[in-house]
């Protein structure tokens, strides 16, 4: 099936390129965006792409009042060679779906999505960075748009796609990250909405980012919202343990996000021979296994930073080292590996990086 | 303090009003709109009442994304002797800004945000019903306006204040509702935003409402997000129960909203020399007395329907009739003590009718 945009209106001034130095991430945008609309009569329609511009909303329009919303991340890199790449772009479209049916919004076209994804990158190609490490960051947003104050799902909504070249999400590189387990707040729990990428589940986090950032650690270790007491997330990232020489991650369990980057370790070690054991994971016995020195090392998964290791830990008032602050090999290998793949440096033996032809 | 407003632009084509008879909720909404403006620089500024109007805003704008929004209702009345109220407006703002401190969102000054509230509705006067049981409904509003895909507090926020006629919230009149007690989706969790009004909670909750209503039911009884067990809310409104000729409420636990009506029906119960109960009540607890015979009145309370009986139940797919499906008299008495408050019909010894002089 090929599916095409219906409508293409070039812009007639191409903006000015950021410079690459001096990039932050998610400030600059492409010279055009995707959009598409729904509404109950037509479903959706009318795949277009424009000049990125403003939107006009009606103060009334319910993604402002009741935040129904779904987004996606996902990147285009530059190889050397020049080919443009995808990484598991299908996987994106796949968990759009799974978010909009949690937040009640009507399901895209997986298929049709992804072959406007590439005929639209491929338009805004002289936005992929060509310097290494920096990409060109691919946001899917559909927000709801009906005029109600009425408190039920909106009969109309906009999907859009904003393109926004970026560096390296860390500005430190891949220096290993400091967290701080955060045993108040909760990101997500049990039947609410921590399984679908949605616009509440980001702010919601905003206060406990600011208690990690004031106790001078970069990101937030995330327990369940029921005990406090197993392990979930880290910031935006799934997170991995080794211990004793094997792979350790929670198991998903409908309040952990499901990353593609964490699908994507999974099944790359287990290619490896290595098994991954997806299961619960107490923070006590993260603890006691740092200190008896049998935690080897403890990483984040996810789009922005690939693998982003964590070196430095705080949980009750008590800061514990990690593999003596420094990345570990498992680490090393994989954000090689996953990034060679990425990037169409090394050989892709999954068939994960699809080449959109420029 | 008298705050006014810096700018009045005044709309010169005034729009046609709504058919009382056929008013929809939150459809239709008045003449003019309220902004104001939040920089890092100037903090909350140019507070400004202009022609209700669209909104231009950055594809990338932080609410699209991130979900960064607080929100809040209440109603203007008018008294039987023309006289324009409002019931405990302050009450509104003040728990806008505990919102705002949960989703990081800067706070605004309460007392000038009433005063701009009433030489807003002043303006738009001719909006508020004269029909019996109608009102105009105020939603205040804040959301995140900064450009950028970083996932952090937004640096530049728009407060709002529209305005929409509205008649019964429950079309049946004040017919008791009937409530599905759902067990696997959650609202909130301790730790989580349920105590804040923000959009996020609301379109968490649209699938267990969906539910709701293929089971035939009208709305959602909530259960605590941690064991399923403990009676939180049902739908968008507190809940109250009458059991043995005493009065039982949720205690507020962080999960809970913290309804204006709640608080006034507990004030208003009390100086009847009668106590409320502010205490964990299991769905168990709530079957059994039912079952019993010493159940005698369910409700919910909040701004939209003020009282709200609940006249059957289902849990665990049986159903449960309440009070032989009929509004109770405690119910009764506090819908029409309330109402009479709140349009001024009837004496407010606690000072919580607000007259504003049009
Ligand atoms: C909450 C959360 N967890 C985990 C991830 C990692 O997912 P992915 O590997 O698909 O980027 C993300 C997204 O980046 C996220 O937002
Ligand atoms: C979730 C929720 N619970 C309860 C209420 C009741 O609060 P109030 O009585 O202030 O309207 C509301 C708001 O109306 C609400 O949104």
């Amino acid at each position: 099936m090929t599916q095409k945009i219906l409508e293409v209106v070039q812009t007639t001034i191409l903006k000015e390129k950021p410079d690459p130095s001096t990039l932050e991430f998610g400030k600059h945008f492409s010279d055009h965006m995707f959009m598409m609309d729904y509404t109950s009569e037509e479903g959706w329609h009318q795949p277009r792409v424009v000049p990125y511009q403003s939107l006009t909303l009606e103060p009334a329009a319910m993604v402002f009042h009741y935040g129904q919303t779904v987004f996606e991340g996902l990147k285009a890199y530059r190889s050397s060679n020049g080919d443009i790449r995808l990484f598991r772009p299908e996987e994106n479209f796949k968990r759009l779906n799974q978010s909009c049916d949690r937040l009640s919004i009507p399901k895209v076209n997986e298929e049709a999505m992804l072959e406007y994804l590439k005929e639209f990158v491929k338009l805004d190609k002289d936005w992929i960075p060509k310097e290494k490490g920096m990409s060109l960051y691919i946001r899917p947003f559909i927000i709801s748009t009906e005029a109600t104050l009425d408190v039920s799902p909106s009969r109309a909504y906009t999907l859009m796609i904003i393109l926004s070249p970026v560096g390296s999400f860390y500005k430190g590189g891949i220096d290993p990250v400091s967290i701080f387990v955060e045993n108040e707040y909760t990101r997500a729990a049990p039947g609410g909405t921590g399984n679908a990428k949605t616009a509440g589940n980001y702010s919601g986090a905003y206060k406990a980012q600011e208690r990690a950032s004031s106790h001078k650690k970069d990101q937030v270790l995330w327990l369940d919202g029921v005990e406090k007491k197993y392990v979930e997330e880290v910031g935006s990232m799934n997170v991995f343990f080794k211990i004793n020489d094997e792979i350790h991650t929670p198991a998903l369990n409908g309040s952990i996000l499901e990353g593609i980057t964490r699908k994507s370790v999974i099944e790359l070690l287990e290619s490896e021979g290595m098994s991954v054991c997806e299961r619960s994971i107490s923070i006590d016995e993260v603890i006691a296994a740092n200190e008896n020195g049998s935690l080897q090392e403890m990483f984040g998964t996810g789009t922005a930073a690939v693998i982003s290791p964590v070196g430095r830990l705080e949980y009750k008032g008590r800061d514990y080292e990690i593999n003596n602050g420094k990345m570990g090999e498992t680490a090393s290998w994989l954000h090689e590996t996953l990034v060679g793949i990425q990037t169409g440096a090394l050989d892709d033996p999954f068939g994960w990086s699809i080449e959109v032809n420029g």
